[in-house]
């Protein structure tokens, strides 16, 4: 039964060093004109913090054991491919995901302009309403420098009597 | 109707430069004898990322869309004035703030002696309860070194099935 | 009485310096071979902000009022004694932990291989399903360069209409 009782909150943070070259992938969709984030996956640091924190909401663990570090058929997996395979793994175990809040923090790409088209990526990806905002750390820090971009997001999931 | 599913969660995080001279508003109140935020407005570090962190969890965007950067009239606008502002936004959504919980980081000010009354300062112009607590970065990185301070916030929101 | 009008969230940041030869308790486990973080208590960063997520989202104040900074009575107290001390305040409260999430943001020690004991010991102290993971900063910043440790978590608290 569907009580308060079962509801379970995630959080996690994100971060990547930007790549020069690389397309950039942040928040389900691409940045044109920015470099882009390392990474085996293709980098998306919004998307990454969504993942984690709905798996630590649900008690299921977080990225490196969800996608397995290293296993070959995550090379270069997407943002959204990832969210897709979260979605399939909390049905499976009756959960339902009430909603998630990302923020990414960093000097580039600009959010503004695309957060709709952001939301709409990620919350169709994931069959849940994903807030995106984004916020910079003024020049200061690793993200205010341009060495690199990071995310937090927060998860609300109602974990089922499961 | 008001049910557990309508129930959303927010997280922000905010982080502004130190300014010489400036007088210091961090969580609705004045610090006496301390430098305070950059920024057009009064640099409450800590009142955006709870504006932002209701925001989210509400689904109405971010900060930047909220005060639409480079209105002159945001200019100078203080912490306190956009909680006013966020309340009437979000009663006229219908939903309802459960809580919303704040933290600072930074060397200084002193929160502890003054945590009472920033609570107090917040809640009322939010219309909701709002905690708020303070951490250090143990001297290391951009709020450690006195160069900034941040702050992160996570709001629970109840969105009233609109 | 128990309703969704009661529950609350908190969230917090804690940051340590890491100190050569110091036993490395992070998230309820000691983890040999790795130095330990700085500060009066045994310095597990994870665990500091499980405390301070609850009490901010019970609206109790913060890790600083709840130990009394200074207070010989917690020199060296472990994290996990700080969760059944804090357990005991919110069951006299008659609040109820829904669960919290904590996550490391640091080089090491590494985590996956010891998650689920961090979890169980975290859990068996708190009275309350507590999710433990891990991030790095992609070696930037002061977590990235090896200098600090830092931990973020988000608790989900029924205040009990009290
Ligand atoms: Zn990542
Ligand atoms: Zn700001
Ligand atoms: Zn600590």
């Amino acid at each position: 039964m569907t009580t308060m009782n079962n509801l379970r909150v995630g959080t996690a943070f994100d971060a990547h060093q930007i790549e020069a070259g690389k397309p950039c992938w942040i928040a389900g969709i691409l940045h044109d004109g920015v470099d882009g984030c390392e990474g085996h996956s293709d980098g998306d640091v919004v998307a990454h913090a969504v993942v984690d924190a709905v798996l630590s909401a649900a008690g299921l663990g977080d990225l490196g054991s969800f996608v397995g570090v290293g296993r070959p058929a995550y090379d270069g997996v997407s943002g959204v491919a990832l969210l897709r395979e979260l979605r399939e793994l909390i049905d499976a175990k009756g959960a339902v995901i009430l909603n998630v809040s990302a923020q990414l923090i960093a000097q580039s790409p600009k959010m503004g302009p695309v957060r709709a088209a952001a939301e709409a990526a990620l919350t169709e990806a994931l069959g849940a309403p994903v807030s995106v905002s984004a916020t910079t750390t003024d020049h200061m820090g690793f993200t205010g420098s341009g060495q690199g971009r990071a995310a937090i997001a927060t998860a609300l999931v109602d974990v089922g009597g499961v």
